[in-house]
């Protein structure tokens, strides 16, 4: 991205940040000047943990890159999405007589990966994907595009720990299936027509160790190949549809 | 692309291409002046016919913008690929005793598409890829980068013609399945553990009508909602892991 061209619409100054957050308007990010103190920015700092906001504590040159106003160290992108918490959008599921099926995004940042597996997911009867705050993309309006709208059609939840999150889940009786290449179960002999959620690694690194530790199962995806590469948006649509599968099958 | 930077290294001039193409040098692409003409462009032109070469006819700023030789209006990429005819493919496979299974991209041509399918088509067990001349990527070191390598582990088959390649593919026993939203079968209940290749339309406009018409089945992915729009790579890759599934479990 290139400074001077946010992507999103601005929130510029202390007090309209302050009044946004709470009057709950939908933020993407925070970016604080990282010198930045006084009884506003604690309060902010609060709010932005509160609803799971992302802070980015940056020097003064981004934020001026951002913006000729006057920007008092703050400034945010309101967001073109209304993020959900994550016991509301299970309880949402289970209102409705679904069988609740999730994906959580445990360091996929691509916005062209997020936005594949957010039309995936849609298609395949996901309900919601999760995302943390730390590392996931941004939900600016090319991760919209490219998801081809399905970002605005799928509940969106950001969580500030994955560890929590997981405990969240499990509470509600939703099996937690981290995928990984050396997983012990194929992911065809795993049930996926009970609540489920499926959780997704980065590219490089794979889930990371509080996913590996706290998964009901290590799921994998079968190769016939040593050449075990696949694209993660790819990935994620072949376990997707595996439950989609499963679950017509199953009436 | 910018102009004056190609993405492979480059044959220039009439003698150095006719004479690399009669050597059987791998040629990616070749550019001609839309005026060149004489005997040795004739037999150029013959040559790359023979051996499923794309010719794009251009004006001589184009081949300007590749070299500041003396081109005499003939530029060529070499290619980092060697293409093999489809029907040494299909023998290849058959002689070894393994069941074909092709993918042909009817009009797939971001590379980033292309490289997320050979990825899948190596994993999931495919043997090859085939790509129409007119209308495929170029197999630059971009696409080589994005696929992981997996286009060097495929055989990959240029073709003039999709009708004609699909009479190839008929002729040896292998069903053509063009995958369509709309497709009659879904992808579950069509027997992919027999010999079969599966066609790929672009992500707007679908599978070509040739390909509607000669098609021995026409197959979908379901969906439970009617946002129809799977990425096409992820398509792709859940139809090659349904077909390694079937594979796997049929022994």
């Amino acid at each position: 991205m290139k400074q001077g061209r946010p992507p999103l619409p601005l929130i510029i100054g202390r007090k309209p940040l302050l009044e946004a957050l709470q009057q709950g308007t939908a933020v993407e990010k925070i970016f604080l000047l990282r010198t930045a103190t006084g009884p506003e920015i604690n309060e902010i700092k609060q709010l932005a943990r509160e609803n799971n906001i992302p802070i980015s504590q940056v020097p003064v040159e981004k934020l001026n890159g951002f913006t000729k106003a006057q920007h008092q160290g703050v400034v945010a992108w309101t967001g073109l999405i209304q993020y959900i918490d994550l016991q509301a959008a299970i309880s949402h599921v289970v209102d409705q007589g679904i069988v609740p099926l999730f994906v959580l995004l445990d360091g996929v940042t691509d916005v062209r990966n997020v936005g594949a597996i957010a039309r995936s997911a849609l298609c395949c009867g996901a309900q919601g994907l999760i995302l943390p705050t730390s590392s996931s993309a941004s939900l600016t309006e090319d991760a919209i595009k490219t998801s081809a709208g399905a970002l605005n059609k799928l509940m969106l939840c950001r969580i500030p720990s994955v560890p929590q999150a997981i405990d969240v889940l499990r509470l509600n009786g939703i099996q937690v299936l981290g995928t990984q290449m050396k997983g012990s179960v194929p992911v065809f002999e795993t049930d996926l027509t009970i609540p489920s959620c499926i959780v997704m690694g980065a590219e490089d690194t794979g889930i990371s160790k509080d996913v590996l530790k706290r998964a009901d199962h290590l799921i994998r995806i079968p190769m016939v190949t040593s050449f075990d590469s696949l694209n993660v948006s790819v990935a994620t649509g072949m376990i997707l549809y595996e439950a989609l599968r499963q679950r017509i099958l199953n009436g």
